[in-house]
């Protein structure tokens, strides 16, 4: 296995990397700005405002067990994240089952793992579920923004290693990282990456390392797309778990999330009332599906542009008119794209625009709308609310853009914890399955979820919803010529 | 016609006016609660922290041109003031189709009007519209914490003599009134009132006014109960309208508000994901209808309770179950409650709810949850984010509460313009009417909008929609035996 | 008290009758065409073809128990007809109930009621509750071809002096009424009317029979116009209970119903796809709103055209975009009307549309689309299906007109039992209440429901729903200033 | 290649046809039945009832134009056959474009196309555009009740050798196909098939055929799963379409075409009311989504029932309570089954259904609803309408059975045009690809139809709705990886 050498994939600060455009379909991962939104919302209860500004390096902390093996902002806010935590396991239900299954069979006993995620509430479930299977776990941040103090403490002082704070320089962020890896007497068994840093640095530095390792679960969309091209490149040294595009987060992730969250994303930024409005959704993939169906439900009248014929058709039966944004750009009062594609809405679009426009991006990156086009000598920028910028025109018209083009809702609204958790779910198996898995059942290359772990993911949130699935008799089984327990539908079914 | 004696009608602090009840059917008049939500909104650009904190009383300040009968907080932010309210014109297109329409003609040429609203950017649209009818225009502030200061300034600037500021003592409130009521060489010919104060107070100190006054226009819901006991008590002096209870308000601030206000408010609060939830709605009058609706449409399996069987028969025929309160309280995730009742959920509901359960109001004031049963020693209240409580039980349950109870769209979601337009447009309406009605087509009695007003403020908001209405023919009028430019629906039309 | 003249009111056939517009808000009463669809879809079983052609007042018949007054087509039959009596109860749940509630009380003991309306299953299981509740029946159709003979049977095998069968001459129409109302020894306390005239009969020859009559239950549309007419004209001599406006008739009738007959019509006629097609609907009162609400949710792209600006915002609210027909009438696929006026849709349009486009009236009579200018000499016409025909232009181009204009969802789709059930019940209810008023209650006129027992109808279908409604406690009702008990709204509550 | 012998694939009669249950997800084709409900519907103008009882064998017919190479009902229909094809056509533009589109080339010049399939006026559409293609076409019924002999006529007067009557004889029905193949001078180079009974007598008597032939392109489930069954037995001889599992015919098939059917099937039947009827769909796949989904926006209650968690965790994400059947078994109003399952519903639930409740099959065959359990000599069966029997319990209670556990929306819905366009121009596509494709591209082997075929036939639908396809530039095809003309999605996509 020849390692990759360090210009072959080079670290992208976090503004390239969401200009990259990692696969055909233009899926998202939702969870890659979770915290965000998480700390947001409840900034005014816990404020970091205050805190005395020396940086964690250079303090020195001990947990009230006397461990100081972790690197964090202040141990003494361990008792608020804590409540951070318990709030989060009640709406992951799936974690809490697998600890609860696990019971004396520890099925990560021995594990070592090192991660790099958000640190939040919610993956913090996650890494202490991962230690209740028996694993142990040392981690950094995936991002210099995203880390929730105060949970960071909490896990701190539960005794895992963790080294990460909001607000780390880069400098911090590879210093925090390779705390992780490089520890002494520590040689982990697989790794759990969030946009591939983790899996980079290894590579860069401790190509060893990969040896003993079992393998990788990557769960970005980022870090995917690099996961496959190391392979493409007969580069990757050892398994990888591709949880990104199983069935369930995909549904999560994109239709039923984005269902709810343009609805809050444009009240949130622009109070905007939906009744009556015009709106267009440029693509009617999984996305653009569920914006429509939400703003058609509140009373909005909705328009589809689309390219692909089938997607087109749906859309037709679906009872949306489709057109060219050209067509309908002088009437709408909102603009949505979801195309995953690139400059969607130009200029020329952006120019016939009415007053008042609304135009907000759901799909992909910052791409689809040509904002360069926008930052012409021309027209003037206000700021006139967080993420919501007016651009005026020189006869006075304004656009309201929303997020300027980046995601609206990783910008503008919050995820569910109820999502992260199937997220969560499906990595702690991804983790499961690749610890115990016989040698040989997987090479050096990138792995789906078995379809049958991806229903086992979806029978643990039923509970949530008091469902009740039926059990197929013997006899249906044989007849349908499948499993009783599964899997019960072909591979490609969405 | 004899004065109403101050005792008979007392001046009543905001909370307990808040606390009583209005009307059997529980309107709400969404107005009221305008200013929060929109100040809450743009807090972040127009911050008022840095200012001074001297009383406005104490300052003497000059606009530009010089004038100075106005009392505010700072006239130098008469700027930022101005380009709000442009951009609530936008947003009230009625109001400035009144301004084009009247041209020459001048509706209100040498009326006086003294006024009592929010200061708002979309009240400065009336009043500013008021002005460019003919009218002249006195103005205090409803509410103590509602005034956007800068809009004031604005107004100020703009030659209004506008009394208001944020913050106000109880004490600056009735000196703010007074100002407008009782200046120098002013004998106003009518009242624009919103809950009733500026009224309370020219019958406590200037009953004469009365005398060649034209009439009060009154929206709120309190306000306009006041009117109706002054009416009954045959104290009511002079002409009254009831703008609260035209087709159009109701509409809009019941069904369709609340239709989108409930996922606003409960996504701000909580996050919580709607797809799956098990929910109950206490109540299928319009506002239940509205919620119901909504929550249907995003996914969530609603129950509703119902008092009246032709409100329950509806409920069902629109595909809830109707059950009582009790028989799901165990198992639904979110109880809401909109009946105008009081105490609807109780302890002995609150026992059983399970844990994590979201309970919020957006039916009536704050009494349809028994908040004084949640006031006891062995609950433990805990507060998370603004508008959030935990209740915690001795068991560890905890039931999130919103709003304490309030109304949930008064306090955590905003309030569309478009809706406030609705108001602000038959308020101007039932002024030209009250201004230029011959004597004696109104006595001294509260009066609805005329039907036709109404279809007329409904006609001047269709633009927004680009929507064309078709006109009668003479012979199709005829066929209907009505006028061909309408009233087209009976009274009783909902 | 006057009697009315014979050419005051006319008798006039039942095309002419169909023509004339009654209220003003255009409402139907579709319990009147019941019997057509109820006897067609059950017709494969129970053919009447192969009867013999004599004419049943040439025959003499004896019920199993040796009575014979009565005229129908074949006593044979009874047991078929019961059958079909029997299925109906079950959908009928709120005449079972007043049946048990009545027990030993019989409120219409001794009570001689008159009737004439469609002989259906439905109306049987209403004429037998009577019978139950105390009173004597005389029954004849109001409608010469609606009469399901088996169920006509199964009454006269039951004892009741039935007079009708299917396929009456006007003659006959008349000499069954007359055997009703003429009978000796009967003089009838009340008339259960549809239609109005065996009203009409009675005031024409028999007019001495109001002196002791307790009232008159009518629910047609242009019955109740009549005797709005006649109490206009002073000429009413008993008081007379307007069944058809009823709150919870009027939204099952218009809305609810309207909402499922609108796909059944257009499907059982056309075998229209729904999913993408292009439909105009002119109207958007209940019947309107049903329509579009059930057309929008199967897929159709719904544009609304309205006179009413404040219907039109309520449509526009509701996510349709509101034009002219003029500016949508080449491109919709599908033109509904719902307007309850006349020449909504005229040639002009009819030469603008496209080749194929479906043609249908929702909202009144068969005025709504101008038939006349379809029936010219350049047109040519073609029976294609049974309510259905293609109207041919010179170049070819068909439009598919359904039921020649007529209601669509009396033509062509069934009521279902449900919803008569909610007629039959005021009916009865209505029945009650007039022979048990004590005196002076009821004077001269035309009276509504009273709002109580509009709920009480209603609150008797909710256990078909198995819907539980909640009880107002004392202290509850005591809030909101009302009984217990109801009424719970204002009568302009919809 | 080695000839299936005639004892491996056994001709199967229709009846057990339908029983046999072809693949894994228990998709199935509606094109298979369309025939009897086309001819209902229109039965009332064009009725065979009249005509003679002699056997088209016997009899001599000669086209206008002297051509007497078919065999038919009577040629004197063939205008009226001509008018019925002439309003197919307009509902299948596809077909129409190719028609255009092919102008000079002819892209089935000189092919000789032998098909079995419904004679229909849309199959007529189909063949009469293969000839316009350049195809010589001999044509036979697959099924003996389905053919609309007007239609045949028409198609024999243009000069199409169709061998097809309603109600052949088994025999019959053998000699029309041996008609079609064992013509002489007539070597077919391909084979248009549904059901796979053509296909079967060619295997069966003229194996030699397949030498010249270019391969096989058949529609209907069971007639594919012969193929593959051939194709594992490596006994299939040439290349064969699936044109069964193509996105764009599944998706009409199962998910759009079932949303309308159902309703479309239960009103017909019952003429229940949808509005708060509790209702459970068993199954959540493409079929029960779109059962759901119409009943839910028609006002009922639904619940679901599913085996696998990921339909179950989107039935709860779209607001569905996922329920083991017999929890609710005693509380609804109707069952629905489409798990493509068998005895989903048995004896156990059937005896706790409460009174009057609907019983009927969306999803496969006869097997989903255990009718042997309801074929015992204590339930009582009574016929009450076509396609609907009342079983009768020994109690009274009656459980109404719809199509006798077959498919509901095969037996007493329409199938319309649009959707039969779909799979019309699927298979013409799918002729055109196998008679041009460069030898070597197919193998004997069963394909699916090219992905971007499947996006072409979709293209060919979008103007029905004029509807607007956006064309990638040059760039974002080039930033998507893909090529502007599609295919735009991975082919798993749905």
């Amino acid at each position: 296995c020849a390692f990759l050498s360090p210009q072959q994939i080079q670290f992208t600060d976090q503004k390239q990397e969401f200009n990259k455009r990692p696969t055909k379909t233009g899926r998202r991962s939702l969870s890659r700005s979770i915290s965000q939104s998480s700390t947001d919302s409840c900034s005014s209860v816990c404020s970091d405002s205050s805190e005395d500004e020396s940086s964690p390096k250079d303090k020195l902390q001990k947990t009230s067990k006397g461990l100081s093996d972790f690197c964090i902002k202040n141990i003494k806010q361990a008792d608020f994240g804590r409540r951070e935590i318990e709030m989060a396991q009640q709406e992951m239900p799936a974690l809490m089952v697998l600890r609860k299954r696990a019971g004396g069979e520890k099925p990560l006993a021995g594990a070592k793992v090192v991660g790099c995620t958000h640190i939040t509430a919610q993956t913090a479930v996650l890494i202490e579920t991962l230690c209740v299977l028996g694993a142990q776990c040392r981690w950094a941040a995936c991002n210099i923004f995203s880390t929730q103090n105060a949970v960071a403490a909490a896990l701190a002082e539960g005794g895992i290693s963790v080294f990460a704070w909001r607000g780390e320089s880069e400098e911090d962020f590879w210093w925090c990282i390779d705390q992780c890896v490089g520890a002494e007497n520590w040689q982990p068994d697989m790794i759990l990456d969030d946009g591939g840093d983790l899996t980079h640095w290894i590579y860069k530095k401790y190509p060893s390392l990969f040896k003993k390792m079992k393998g990788i679960v990557e769960e970005s969309v980022t870090g995917v797309y690099r996961l496959y091209q190391l392979s493409k490149a007969g580069r990757l040294c050892v398994p990888a778990m591709n949880v990104n595009d199983s069935v369930t987060k995909q549904k999560f992730d994109n239709l039923y999330c984005c269902k709810e969250s343009i609805l809050d994303g444009l009240k949130r930024t622009t109070d905007v009332m939906f009744g009556g409005k015009q709106v267009v959704v440029c693509g009617y993939g999984e996305v653009g599906k569920g914006c429509c169906a939400a703003l058609k439900a509140l009373g909005a009248v909705v328009y589809v542009t689309e390219a692909d014929p089938i997607c087109a058709l749906q859309a037709c039966m679906d009872g949306f008119r489709v057109i060219n944004l050209s067509e309908v750009v002088r009437q709408v009062d909102v603009v949505i794209t979801c195309t995953g594609n690139k400059n969607v809405v130009g200029r020329e679009h952006l120019d016939r625009m009415k007053n008042g426009c609304i135009l907000c991006n759901m799909g992909h990156s910052n791409t689809e709308i040509d904002m360069v086009s926008l930052r012409t000598a021309d027209l003037r920028w206000e700021h006139v609310r967080p993420q919501v910028d007016h651009v005026i025109w020189p006869d006075g018209k304004r656009i309201v853009l929303l997020a300027e083009g980046r995601l609206l809702n990783l910008s503008c609204s919050t995820v569910p914890s109820f999502v992260l958790s199937i997220t969560a779910a499906t990595q702690a198996l991804a983790l499961i399955e690749l610890y115990n898995a016989p040698e040989g059942r997987y090479k050096q290359d990138v792995y789906l979820l078995p379809k049958k772990m991806d229903e086992y993911v979806a029978s643990l949130h039923l509970s949530t919803f008091d469902a009740h699935l039926t059990e197929l008799s013997d006899d249906q089984a044989k007849y349908l010529g499948i499993s009783k327990h599964g899997p019960f539908k072909p591979n490609y079914y969405r």
